[in-house]
C-alpha cells in the first residue's frame, strides 16, 4: 500500500515529485557527527521515533551510537528486521500481544523495555519466559515531565526490586526522560529543569543502592537538554532523536554558550499550484504533509514568502509585495514545524547532496503505532 | 512498507491491537443511506480525500453515487486501480509528471480535473492529447474561501473559453466550493456564505451563457453545508466526504432547523499503557494516532475522562475522581477531532459490526500526496 517514491537515485531535485520529504545528507552527516563527537564520554541511544529509517540508524551506528531507542513493539519490529540488533523500547509495553511480539524480537536482538506499576511485571516475565529469551528492563522514573513513570525514590526502588525478583527479566537500570523540558525556551528553565530531574535519578539510584540493587545504565535526554544530563554526571546514556533533522520549534530555542548547534536538514519540498491573486500561492502540502502541533511550516530561503494557512492538501504562502511573485510549479522548500510526526505522514525520505538525489530510503516505520 | 493489520475478520473487538482507526459499519452504512436518501434530486459524488478508502467509496456508488472526488493524482490513482470508474480531482495539477499521470488514469476512467489560471490550460491540455484522451475539466472559481479559484464571473468565462477551444478538453462546467464555511458554527453564518458563493455561481453561469459555453455541471459543497447549495438551485452535484464518518469538530457546528444529523462512526481504539497516578492515565496515542489541527480527541461514552493533553506517542487522559480509575490495557475508544487526516495516519480501517470485525479495509490512498 506503500505510495510510490517520489524519485529516483541520480534524479535531478527539480524531478521529485511533490510534496516530498527530502533530507540535506551533507547536513545529516554532518549532525551525526556533531552529536558523536560531543557525547564520547557517554552511550549515545539516538531515538529512532524520529526518522523511522534503518538507513539512518545505521549512519548513527557506525558513528559509535550503542544501539537506537524506539517508542512502539511495531517500531522496534521494523529496526530489528533491517538488521539493528540493540533496541530499547522507551516505553511502557503492557498489552500481552505485543509483550510476545516484543520477547520474540528479543531471540534476534538485545531488547530493552520500560515498567512503571507492579503489575506490569509479571506479563512481561511470562512473555520472556515463553520466548525463552531475557527481556532488559529499565524502571522508568517521572523527574518532571508527568507523563509515565514511577515516583522517584522508594517507589520505583520497590518496583526495581520486583525486576530484580523476577525469572525472564534483568534489571539495566533506570529510565528518566524530563519530556516537558526539551522545549522550554531559555537555558535558565532548561537548566533548572534538569538539575530537578537529576535530583530525581539521585534519589532513586539511592535507593537502589540501599536495596543492593543494580542500577548499570541510567538512559534519557533529548535534543533540547542532552548537554545538560551529559554535565550532571547523573546519567550514562543519552537519547536525542530530533537533532540529526531539527525543525522550526527546535530552532526556536535559545541556545546555552557552547551549545552544539545542529543544522535544519530535513525539508518538505512543495510546489506552488495556484497564483489566485497578487500576494498570494497556494501550495501543494497542508494538513497531510506536516504535523502542525508545534506551529506552521516556515519557508526556507525564501525572504518575503510566508505559509500563512493550511487546509487539508493546500498551504497558503503570503508573498510580500518587494519580492517576485511565484510562477505555477516553482518549488518550495519548507521547514517542518515539528519533525517527528511530519516524517510519520511520509512512507519515502529522499536523500540528496547539492542538487542530486542519492538516495530514496523507506520510512519503515513510518505509521508503527502498536 | 504498510505496517501489519491491527485485526482479522472475525476477532472480537479486544483482539484489535491499538491504536487502530476504526468504523462502526452500522452507522457508516446508515450515514451513507441517510446522505443519498437526502440527495436524489441531484447528483452525489462524495469527496474520497475523507476516507481513502475504495470499499467505501464502492458502497457511496451503490448507494448513487455518481463517481467520487480526489484532491491528487496519488489519490486518483488508487481509486483507479481498485475500479472506480468516476473521478474528479477537484484541485489545481500542474506539474507536467502529474499531467501525464492524470491522462493515463484517463484510458480507464472518467476523470474531471479543475483549472484557475490560463497558463494551466495548455500543459493540460497537451498531456490529454499526448495519451489520446479526454479529460473533462472544470473552472474553479473562489466563492469566498480565498485558497484556488479564477475571480467569478467574466475572468472564470474567458478561462472558459480557453478551454472549450482547445483539444483534449472538455469543458464540463464550474467548481465551486466554499471550505471556509464548512465550519462556520452558526447555521446563520453559513447561510449567509453560501448565499453569497451562490450570488458568485449564478453570474459565472451567466458569464459562460453570454459566451454560448456549456456549463453542464455546477459541483462544490461539503457536509457543513451541502444542504444550502442544494436548496438554492445554482448546484447540481454536491461533494460532501465527512459526512460517514463525522469528527468532534463537525459535531461543534451548530444543527439548522431540519439538517440531517450524522452519526459518529470513526473511531480511533485506544489503550491504557500507564496509571501513573490518581485522576491520570496515559494512553498509547497521540500525535502520530490523531491530526490535532482541529483540537483534541474527544473520549467516547465515558463520562468523567477527557483526553487532555498530547505527545508523540502518548495522550493524557484526565479522570474525574467520580469515576472508577482505568485499569492498565483497558481500552478507550477515542473521536477523531478532525476525520479526514487523521485517516491519513493509518495503514487499515478496521470495519466492525457490534463487538465483532467484519473487515479490515487497506486505505488504499494514505500519503497520496502526491
Amino acid at each position: 500500500m506503500a505510495q510510490r517514491p517520489p524519485a529516483r537515485p541520480g534524479d535531478s531535485l527539480e524531478g521529485v515529485a511533490t510534496p516530498a520529504l527530502c533530507v540535506d545528507l551533507d547536513a545529516l552527516e554532518r549532525n551525526i557527527a556533531r552529536m558523536a563527537a560531543a557525547t564520547t564520554g557517554i552511550r549515545l541511544r539516538p531515538h529512532a521515533k524520529s526518522h523511522k529509517c534503518p538507513a539512518i540508524a545505521q549512519i548513527q551506528i557506525a558513528h559509535g551510537a550503542v544501539g537506537i531507542c524506539c517508542q512502539k513493539t511495531d517500531e522496534a519490529a521494523a529496526f530489528v528486521a533491517a538488521g539493528i540488533r540493540d533496541v530499547l523500547v522507551t516505553n511502557e509495553i503492557v498489552a500481552r500481544p505485543k509483550l510476545a511480539r516484543l520477547a520474540a524480537l528479543a531471540r534476534e536482538a538485545t531488547l530493552g523495555v520500560l515498567v512503571d506499576h507492579p503489575l506490569a511485571v509479571a506479563p512481561l516475565a511470562q512473555a520472556a519466559v515463553e520466548a525463552g529469551v531475557t527481556l532488559e528492563v529499565y524502571v522508568e522514573i517521572d523527574v518532571g515531565a508527568r507523563r509515565c513513570g514511577a515516583a522517584p525514590g522508594a517507589a520505583a526502588a520497590a518496583l526495581a526490586q520486583a525486576v530484580a525478583d523476577t525469572p525472564g527479566l534483568r534489571l539495566r537500570g533506570v529510565h528518566a526522560y524530563q519530556g516537558g523540558a526539551q522545549h522550554l525556551r531559555t537555558p535558565a528553565e532548561r537548566s533548572a529543569a534538569i538539575a530537578a530531574a537529576a535530583r530525581d535519578v539521585q534519589a532513586t539510584r539511592v535507593a537502589l543502592a540501599a536495596r543492593g540493587l543494580p542500577c548499570d545504565i541510567v538512559t534519557g535526554a533529548g535534543t533540547g537538554t542532552w548537554p545538560l544530563e551529559q554535565a550532571s554526571g547523573e546519567w550514562n546514556e543519552l537519547q536525542p532523536g530530533s537533532y540529526m533533522f531539527m525543525d522550526a520549534d527546535y530552532a526556536r530555542n535559545a541556545a546555552s554558550p557552547g551549545d552544539q548547534r545542529f543544522e535544519q536538514s530535513l525539508f518538505v519540498l512543495a510546489a506552488v499550484m495556484s497564483v489566485p491573486s497578487p500576494g498570494r500561492a497556494i501550495v501543494d502540502a497542508g494538513l497531510k504533509a506536516f504535523s502542525f502541533d508545534s506551529g506552521l511550516p516556515l519557508v526556507h530561503a525564501a525572504p518575503g514568502r510566508a505559509y500563512v494557512k493550511a487546509s487539508d492538501e493546500h498551504g497558503e504562502l503570503s508573498i510580500d509585495p518587494s519580492v517576485a511573485a511565484p510562477r505555477l510549479d516553482e518549488r518550495v522548500w519548507l521547514v517542518p514545524g515539528h519533525c517527528d510526526p511530519t516524517v510519520n505522514l511520509y512512507d519515502w525520505l529522499v536523500a540528496y547532496r547539492g542538487d542530486r538525489v542519492v538516495a530514496v530510503w523507506p520510512v519503515a516505520a513510518r505509521g508503527a503505532l502498536g
